[in-house]
């Protein structure tokens, strides 16, 4: 089966063709970037498919899609008019992420009407979260009846280091993994026997460690500081979800590059920027410990993990008590799967570059597979 | 001199005498609640503030207010105009604390013109919080301009353990300490040499570990989820600050006593809402295991720290990979200051009364002596 996998943001369109018949070899690849923005040559995601479809060596036997909120529709599902109306319920948390898909499953449905479509969730891998660390402190109703709870996200990218990491370690030394998907966006998630026990995001993709330009963390109620001020919400929720994260803090960019640049250069913003990141990350890999009650392994992924030697060598630092010594000659290494610990440390710590496209074509098969 | 300590809430007012010459010893103490609701005897703060001074064996040479937020003014202060503007300022993110500490004292600057008064802000023990553990990932300049940041608070109570626990285990086995003030409101904090370098309230007193009826995190943009059903702003302020946190989840009660009495008569709301209150703790123990880089003693305060039996068992379970091994028969003890770690135990485990009121009279009078 050759599975086009999907995986979209509000102006991009990344694809893979997989053949899943070897296993999941690379038959194809591409990217669109800047859709519907001006002087772009594809106005809509739906005009990228187009080109996308010209391009294809062969055509494709499915459509994965690396889906993102679908609140109470988890893990992988054909895509139905069902499934399309409750992310569109959930585009309001998903601003980013679920209108493209949206938009794209229509135009793919229109256009390859025969050819099945799979939604593989964002949240899927988070499933196993014990609900104690899923609730928040609200009234009870708004968890049951409006859905509102910590789903978790980038759950492709953490179940491949979950399923990937024992091939490397063995499955006796990978019982507790803690994995940082540090990118654009970020997460780290506690895998506990394959399985996801934690993850930092909350109720949606704005939470948890700052991202590129959404918050992370924030204090609801200092929101009135800023009513006051005579800010809109929408203002208020658009400056927190595209004016924040890294980019807010700094003031210099939403990439890690250009911030790490401006740091060494002097910026103090800069500075505090890439320690505020690196506290963050920290502190969840402090929650997870105790949730694993200590850890085998620590896997970095994402663009900034598999390629950011100071700032994997930031987040390691005095580790040692809970086991963790990165070693930093082997730390000198981007984009490659690799062991970068001391042999003394207890923890294994690693860089594996992640591949959610094979996960998210993975699921579409086994769910074409049942149906 | 006798200082008296004023601890005001929305509708209470406690208060004690204590004689600094002495060292702190208490000449009088009382408490008054529900003031201003329905069938009280007292309307204002100010009706009680004529009862107790009609009480008090002596009359106060100082007030000390265990004040709560005063935003960029922050320490021990003497009580001026200035000071009771800014924390006007910041009544908007403090509804519940800063309003009856500024009508005390209003209402104790016109019945004793002569008596000086200091407020000892609750943020102030935590102005030792590096900087990149106090930001957002926000827009620089509010950070800046409108201090929207992380200030932390039950500073005094903090303080106090941290004068405290090196009393009694000396100085050098208690480096690291990470004291958690579990009560009504509920805090953990992580002190270094006798300093706090984190502490789990962010902005405002509703962040952090979930609160008898305050809801702790929070996801901002779940606030969408609850816009789009038509809710107010101020309902869902309303209902995060007074109708969330342990009420809010188990839908018994705000009272850590009858949810444990729920639970155990097989409420599975009333368990789950105590499972997710000891998740909450324990993450911040682990973040703060990281802030420290290991910890010398645990210790536990506030109503539910000092008699909360089974909840800190269930706190403290398997962590023993951290060093810490609670003693389960030595913790079967109330309201004591006592050591409840097996001997085993690399971190001490204490339980240890506060004395907000203690720190608070001796910051009062450090600042009139410098006067």
């Amino acid at each position: 089966m050759l599975v086009l996998v999907a995986n979209l943001g509000s102006t991009s369109f990344k694809f893979k063709l997989l053949d899943m018949s070897s296993g999941g070899d690379e038959v194809a690849r591409g990217g669109y970037e800047r859709i519907g923005q001006a002087g772009s040559e594809f106005a809509t995601h739906g005009d990228v498919i187009d080109v996308i479809l010209k391009t294809l060596p062969k055509p494709p036997d499915a459509i994965g899609f690396k889906a993102v909120h679908g609140g109470p529709i988890s893990g992988a599902v054909r895509v139905t008019d069902e499934v399309i109306a409750t992310m569109e319920q959930f585009s309001d948390v998903a601003p980013a992420h679920n209108p493209p898909y949206i938009a794209a499953m229509k135009a793919f449905r229109q256009k390859m009407p025969k050819c099945p479509q799979v939604a593989a969730f964002e949240t899927a891998f988070h499933q196993t979260i014990p609900l104690s660390r899923q609730v928040y402190a609200i009234p009870h109703d708004w968890t049951e009846k409006l859905g509102i709870r910590r789903y978790g996200f980038h759950g492709a990218s953490h179940r491949y280091i979950a399923t990937r990491v024992p091939e490397l370690v063995g499955k006796e030394n990978s019982r507790r993994i803690i994995s940082c998907h540090l990118g654009g966006s970020c997460s780290v998630t506690a895998i506990e026997n394959g399985k996801s026990v934690a993850n930092s995001f909350g109720m949606t993709a704005q939470s948890g460690v700052p991202h590129n330009n959404r918050v992370g963390e924030f204090d609801t109620f200092a929101m009135l500081k800023l009513l006051k001020q005579g800010l809109s919400l929408d203002d208020i929720f658009k400056k927190l979800g595209k004016e924040g994260g890294m980019l807010g803090m700094s003031g210099v960019s939403p990439d890690m590059r250009d911030i790490e640049k401006a740091a060494a250069g002097g910026n103090a913003r800069a500075q505090l920027a890439l320690d505020a990141f690196v506290e963050s990350v920290r502190s969840f890999i402090g929650q997870y410990l105790v949730v694993l009650g200590g850890i085998d392994v620590l896997a970095f992924t994402g663009g900034i993990g598999e390629n950011g030697i100071a700032i994997r060598e930031a987040i390691c630092r005095n580790l040692h008590w809970a086991g963790i010594v990165l070693d930093p000659t082997k730390n000198q290494v981007r984009a490659k799967e690799e062991k970068i610990s001391k042999l003394e440390s207890n923890a294994e710590v690693w860089i594996v570059p992640t591949n959610e496209e094979l996960i998210v074509a993975r699921q579409t098969e086994a769910v074409l597979s049942q149906n």
